[in-house]
């Protein structure tokens, strides 16, 4: 069965799709942002690449969310349950982590339904 | 094809499952409790939420363990140990890290089969 | 649906496989090594587990990626882009986190398709 790809670099992948299942991981752009804009950068990234894997914000199953600091944690979730389509919220894990680039302050990896 | 989930709120599911395979994240009830308490805690829970998505802990594919403080490795895996049916243990990582609340010593990410 | 294992304890396998999906998760062997030496012999291990469950590096849907120090990440990055097929990246995150053992530089999760 064929692996689609998109946004495809030497390193990763932007999303990958294969049998119905989407997988994609995103980071902020804006690494001087505060948590809260972070968040809805990566949420609008998210939204991007779920449609061009034929998949939507509310066919979400599982996300991993990684936080710099513990103390966004409100901010980040008053963003999140905005977003989040009423009745449609996935398994969700929150761990705090320092990340690629000092600046990411979330990251989110994210397992979709097409 | 439909998504299946328990325990939704507006920011998290309990549990989801999609086309044969299930998907949960869970932390524990008891947060003043020590390690190895809320790692049974935990398990249980899974055990539960396992069983309305149709599953059960013979059946597990993927899971990631978070713990608050790796000191409490030994703790955990004794009740993990006794825990996973005898030739059904999953694919297993196990890391540091800081959790939403600063009670939570474990949080485990399951991803399972029906 | 049968779920395949190889490398069963009683606490966890090296790889399990499912309805076309295979999941891993590897440590390096050499806790003494750094972290492009560990970076290598885990992609080695990978590459040896895919085979095992029908598997190739060529196919990976989702890689999360643990290091001890980010300060390791373009070594680790060095690493990995030369082993990736070009075209095939999978999605991929990379955080810090420390391990259970304090030897281990890196540790990777794995999904990938059969």
């Amino acid at each position: 069965m064929t692996i689609e790809r998109h946004g495809t670099t030497t390193r990763y992948s932007d999303v990958t799709a294969h049998d119905g299942i989407v997988y994609l991981v995103e980071v902020p752009q804006s690494i001087a942002a505060n948590a809260a804009d972070q968040t809805r950068e990566v949420l609008a990234s998210i939204e991007t690449l779920l449609a061009k894997a034929g998949s939507d914000k509310s066919r979400l199953l599982l996300v991993t969310i990684y936080l710099r600091d513990m103390s966004d944690y409100d901010a980040m979730n008053a963003v999140w349950d905005a977003w989040v389509p009423a009745g449609t919220a996935p398994a969700r894990a929150c761990v705090q982590a320092h990340l690629a680039n000092p600046g990411y302050r979330v990251e989110m990896v994210v397992t979709a339904a097409r």
